[in-house]
């Protein structure tokens, strides 16, 4: 910056200051109240709030420097907040119908959800190249009903669900993507018989309920997913899991619970055991050994049983019932988070490999050699009550969440020693850092996923909101900047910078898209025995056709395209007590189908506030009756 | 507040300032995009951001100020954000389903929602005592399935859903609430022929399509709404309205557009004529018109012809196709904003009786009154380009909405002469100010719901946010504090102090409860033929019972009853596989009922995360094959 402009913003700012100054302690003797915000604090400002205030207020005319993708949990959704201003600007509808866009409305997407109008969205994924995220895509999985999703980050849409993926039970431990999404994992928590829809009496848990693994194929093209493999792996709960990166990388990490194998009484029969194991995983032995044909058929998957491939499964062993596996962004190190333990276990993948290589085993369970621990171990840190995840920043500083504590710790990657623990309000589940789960972490911001409000927020009734906390990581002592309440459920969140996503704000005009109709003269009802196409176009601010006339019983395929091609400019579409909306975008088309089961007059409108004269949006639906 | 602590804190406020202003400059030398939100700023930052920084900044450990009420539209939500600090504490499903708490998927919720999973949420409004917000209720209606719902706000749950009202479609001009939340009106924005499923053709308009009016009543002791009676219009589409007040109690208004009757090409035809409407209505003659018997039944409906009611219905005439109206507080006048004219015209609720009372009418149309134009108006303001909807502060002055100018007009109630005007961001549709629809608004805060954001946000593809702006009123010049981005599509919202709402946190233990279970003793599987109902408890951190074993085809009744009696301890439900999942709220029982149609073993847990051992809470339901 030049020093002559530098001078002149120094000298604005401290006059701005020295105003401020005067207007507030003018404001605070006549009314203490009465201004709302920090101004009414009635308690002593501290020079910390403000500071929180103005670093994370993004003035009018700028924009926030980072996205946050916070997953919605049971909503099924995805949420996209701006950091620093921890502003909600999107919900992505994922696997939950939302109208308001016709998700679960449109022929397309009403296929993609196929049977499910929820799903359990736990953790996003970003795609990378090369260890970094590349902008391109997010990933998603659905935990209750073993699908993924990948949502698309040029419109910020979801694009395809796969699944449910055959033979995983509550595929928690995903999306986790190797350093070029090349796969990710999706572990199955619950134990249960395969194929799907297999009966099994529970006092068969141990023969019959099987965990099984699915390595999901990525299109590097596209982000096309498909089910390349999967892993046959004892009943246990696979929990959560990480892709190796750098010397690690062709390998993963699952840590699990229940290594007890309990069907019962799980919160206090699955903790039984000191040890419960983190499952390191060859996967490109395993892709090879799928290639040679190793597999067999189950639910329509390539199933590997690990038998027939020795070395590609490890146990490592690791205080009981783990919860988050994080690799460091070196990829030297795997770090299994505690939960019913006050320690995070720091595994050198180095040393790991040396056990490996020099079957330097400490036993073997279900088949599968137990590397020596004393030996790949190489800190067990004491950070605190309750670690269940770690991420990291560019300084070579660890931050692990502590549930029980209501915390956070920072630890050093160098001497394994806690440096700074900041509180955090309540219950924190997920951390996420700036590009925290790359090659090369950002550092700057922390947001900590915490599980419980209480008294933070205006209440709304018994069930309060999530909370999301920014934290200041710029400083060698952790500072809590914002408190931002969120819906039900994010568990885990990632931040990439704003530079790296290239959105789109207009659909091209494509006469090949079926049924677009980018001139009125074009528009039109075709009838071909009691099936009636209706091509549609919506332009500021009328459709033609404005009135369609149909009989009852007709099967109906309606085609709307929004030939606004002007940023923002986007039409709604619904029809009166037909239980239909949808919005076409500028320059999309979109489909819908129906069947006219109700004779009468249903308006339809634009349901999408488009113009001065879109309430004048609207035309009418007559359903002749059948007698 | 004392003087000595004004003191210290004054001291403190010179010193934080001061500590800010060297941290600031220091940060702008090192590095000047470093540190994200305003310090980050590297064109000048006015004293201005910096104000409305601090006004804006509720610290942690402190509460906002104001509840603000959004619809979500065609979501068919209900957004609650606090002000100042415009965050987004809570989404509330009324017209749509959500998963997250099972909205939709409980046997109540699922009745309540009936045969639309969608709803047009747009003019919330909170209860009134003697014309001021008394925080017990807030009405909302569905344009889209002529519905209206009620939110209890000692839960911020939706309580009831009331509807298809009969014969009014698209009651666009709702949730409007009488002084004492007697009544609402719900006028239809397209006319129809009635009752719903009547067939006529579109060329019979004038003869067959009718526009109506429903008076919805509450009743006072739990907010339960009922069809009152309905009143016969004419074919014209009738888009907003609002409840007189004090001196104009008993009678409401509603705007018309489309007077010219015309049935295609709206967005020209309907804005011929230099003059539409406002009907003023006397609902309280009509109420009695109704107690007397004056009424037919059509679909249901006690609807009156107002030919049988003279002196009930009058018409104003106004600047064409006029959008909101808007009584004052004190209830003497009623103003009608012009959208396609730059005038917000200002009519005397007193003159215009004086014209009744005189019969002092230039004319009639469709058998109506109409009153004298040049005395009942008062003023013409030219406020500017497209305004829509007006509110109120506590200094007699109002603001109205430019569509068009993308901008809010301040204008006095004394003078009707323009004072100052705002630029906001873009396209504002309604306005909303600090208890601004009472008799006793605050000032203080107004929010513009922006319709169009275009590049104020991060982008997120071609579908942009919604956009509310934060106003500050305490000075005489308006000043835009906070941009809110917001999902699809807030039509209207209130604001209300927050110590106005008292909220509950846990649900009282009572044994009267259909399906409640408080022991662990007592949870069981209960079969009757192939029925079987389940009662079951969740306590941190298990389900009793924590296997299910039914047979395939079984109907199955689930009753899940949370035991944690602990402010925010939520627990999940969620079935694999079956598209289930519920949320029972501290000390709450749900109940679910699905048939067991597929055979298998069906992991369920809990989805809501509740505590360390969160993960551990789960358990099988088998089902057991037919064959
Ligand atoms: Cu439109
Ligand atoms: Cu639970």
């Amino acid at each position: 910056m030049h020093k002559g402009r530098l001078k002149t913003l120094f000298t604005a700012v401290a006059g701005l200051f020295a105003g401020l100054l005067l207007a507030y302690s003018i404001l605070s003797q006549i009314n203490p109240e009465a201004a709302g915000g920090l101004k009414a604090s009635k308690e002593g400002v501290s020079e910390d709030v403000v500071d929180a205030a103005l670093k994370t207020y993004v003035p009018p005319g700028q924009l926030d420097e980072y996205y946050l993708f916070a997953s919605g949990g049971h909503s099924g959704q995805l949420f996209v907040f701006g950091v620093p201003s921890m502003r909600r600007i999107r919900s992505i509808p994922v696997f939950n119908k939302e109208s308001a866009v016709g998700y679960g409305w449109t022929t397309d997407t009403k296929e993609m959800l196929g049977d499910f109008d929820w799903g359990d969205a736990h953790h996003p994924a970003l795609s990378e190249t090369k260890g970094d995220y590349d902008g391109r895509w997010l990933f998603i999985n659905d935990n209750a009903n073993s699908r993924v999703a990948r949502v698309n980050l040029d419109s910020f849409t979801t694009q395809q669900i796969l699944g449910p993926v055959p033979n995983i039970y509550g595929p928690h431990g995903s999306v986790f993507l190797t350093p070029n999404s090349e796969y990710f994992m999706m572990a199955s928590r619950f134990a249960g018989p395969i194929p799907y829809g297999t009966y099994s009496d529970i006092d068969n848990f141990k023969e019959d309920y099987k965990g099984v693994m699915a390595a999901i194929a990525v299109d590097p093209k596209d982000g096309n997913m498909s089910v390349g493999w999967e892993l046959l792996l004892p009943p246990w709960s696979y929990d959560l899991s990480d892709a190796g990166k750098g010397v690690s990388d062709g390998w993963c990490f699952l840590t699990t619970y229940n290594t007890e194998e309990a069907y019962h009484l799980l919160e206090v029969e699955s903790s039984q055991r000191e040890r419960d194991y983190i499952v390191a995983i060859n996967w490109k032995m395993l892709e090879q050994a799928a290639k040679d044909g190793k597999v067999k058929d189950i639910g329509g998957a390539k199933v590997i049983d690990p038998n027939d491939v020795p070395g590609s499964v490890y146990l490592v062993p690791c205080a009981k019932s783990p919860h988050g596996v994080d690799v460091t962004p070196d990829g030297k190190y795997f770090v299994g988070n505690g939960k019913l333990s006050p320690t995070v276990t720091v595994f050198s993948f180095e040393k790991f490999m040396e056990c490996v290589n020099n079957k330097d085993f400490q036993g073997e369970e279900r088949g599968f050699p137990i590397v020596n621990y004393e030996k790949t171990r190489v800190a067990e840190v004491e950070v605190g009550l309750g670690p269940l995840h770690t991420q990291f920043d560019d300084q070579g500083n660890a931050y692990t969440s502590l549930f029980v504590e209501s915390a956070v710790a920072k630890w050093s990657l160098s001497d394994f020693k806690v440096s700074d623990k900041t509180q955090v309000h309540y219950c924190p589940g997920h951390l996420t850092a700036a590009e925290g789960d790359t090659v090369n972490p950002d550092g700057k911001y922390l947001v900590s996923l915490n599980k419980l409000a209480k008294d933070k927020y205006l209440s709304v009734g018994p069930s309060h909101p999530e909370s999301m906390q920014l934290i200041d990581l710029t400083s060698s002592k952790m500072k809590v900047l914002y408190d931002s309440p969120v819906d039900p459920e994010p568990h885990f969140a990632q931040m990439i910078k704003a530079d790296k996503i290239k959105t789109f704000e207009v659909y091209p005009k494509d006469e090949t898209i079926e049924g677009a109709v980018y001139a009125k003269e074009d528009a039109r009802v075709v009838r071909d025995g009691n099936n009636v196409t209706v091509y549609m176009m919506g332009f500021r601010s009328r459709y033609y056709p404005d009135t369609v006339e149909i009989n009852e019983g007709d099967h109906v395929t309606w085609y709307l395209t929004n030939t606004d091609f002007d940023e923002d400019i986007t039409h709604g579409f619904g029809i009166m007590f037909y239980d239909i909306n949808c919005e076409a975008q500028p320059g999309q088309t979109q489909k819908l189908e129906f069947v006219a089961d109700k004779a009468g007059v249903y308006p339809y409108y634009c349901t999408n506030f488009c113009s001065a004269l879109h309430q004048e949006m609207q035309g009418y639906l007559l359903v002749k009756p059948k007698s």
